[in-house]
């Protein structure tokens, strides 16, 4: 069987996936999972993924990867080119330090799970869940900002002049922030950088908008 | 100046590059930052770390590494034994995408930040402190305990017969786990994982209780 992607285009952690495959023109078969119907927590997509989360990579063989990070480390040592870590383990350390304030600081705090659970098992409302995005985002990208501003390894992007882990990383939570009206005025040099970012194919084309499973 | 571990003995991420160390030999002068004492909030932590997370690695010529995880892939890439990850891309992935499920899935639910913003400005309370916990945690756990009990790599550790990351971050969180009581019954392969390597004295070393900054 083909390469599968269990994709749905407004998971952040999907929209990194799909940059990382097409900057590397890696194709996939898909299967939606529709998170805003629920259907993680499908008995059939929970044998494949007992946590419910997405996404999953099938390969060819039935060998299934989890985790978004996992899945693009695993591309990465498949189709080194274009490399999404610098070769040098100084630049490797500070790019997945970049991607992971993202990725495990702020990331995890916002998914659709988490989200539900704020807002309902804890009671605190719509409010209460728009103050909880907007907290733990601008706790994120504060810091980002910060470093991005003061580290001389950036430039065109967060890490030198072409996209790694961490630009992977930052674009889906911009786009999941603009979702939200966020003030991202404070953050010049992310918006610069989500700006230069989505001048490029691969991440225009991963973008939530443009997958087939998109509404409204 | 010599290497520098910013660390705190309840910190689980400090705990994960604790072991980490331990498993590898490495030697490192600390700085404690009291995260109960909201040390992290002071402008001389946030001058080092911009978002005043920890742990941060200090090197001898003052690069910093931000990250448990960056941490770890860094001493790996430069001492690389033992090492943390296996060789082959297939289980390099898996023990990923476990590591990941406590580090990404769950631990970032369950720090003291997101805990005391629950508690406080969410209003959620001492009960619903617990809740949120609990919930988090055994979500991460069942996850986790179905994966191990299904997959055919599982052996002494989490993959095969000598620690990896997915032990490293595992066995923090279970600690977390056992500070809040919660029921580890449903988990006996983590529990059977967590005494394995209890046993070892680089887990041991590395535990809170054993830290110089322990307290009670």
């Amino acid at each position: 069987m083909p390469r599968r992607l269990y994709d749905f285009w407004r998971s952040s952690a999907a929209y990194r996936v799909r940059i990382a495959m097409n900057l590397k023109g890696i194709e996939a078969e898909r299967t939606y999972i529709n998170l805003t119907k629920g259907e993680q927590k499908a008995p059939a997509f929970r044998d494949i993924s007992p946590s419910g989360l997405m996404p999953v990579l099938e390969e060819e063989d039935g060998t299934r990867i989890f985790q978004s990070l996992a899945i693009i480390d695993y591309l990465e040592a498949h189709y080194p080119e274009p490399a999404l870590l610098p070769a040098d383990a100084d630049g490797r350390a500070r790019v997945q330090g970049l991607a992971y304030a993202t990725a495990i600081d702020t990331h995890p705090l916002t998914n659709v799970r988490v989200l539900n659970f704020v807002e309902n098992e804890m009671g605190a409302g719509k409010d209460g869940r728009a103050e909880w995005i907007a907290h733990w985002c601008h706790a994120g990208f504060e810091g980002l900002e910060t470093r991005l501003n003061r580290e001389p390894e950036t430039s065109a992007f967060m890490h030198g002049d072409s996209p790694t882990l961490a630009d992977i990383c930052l674009i889906p939570q911009i786009y999941f922030a603009r979702r939200f009206d966020l003030d991202l005025s404070p953050y010049p040099t992310l918006v610069r950088i989500d700006a230069t970012c989505a001048a490029l194919p691969a991440f225009h084309d991963a973008s939530p908008s443009q997958q087939a499973d998109a509404v409204g």
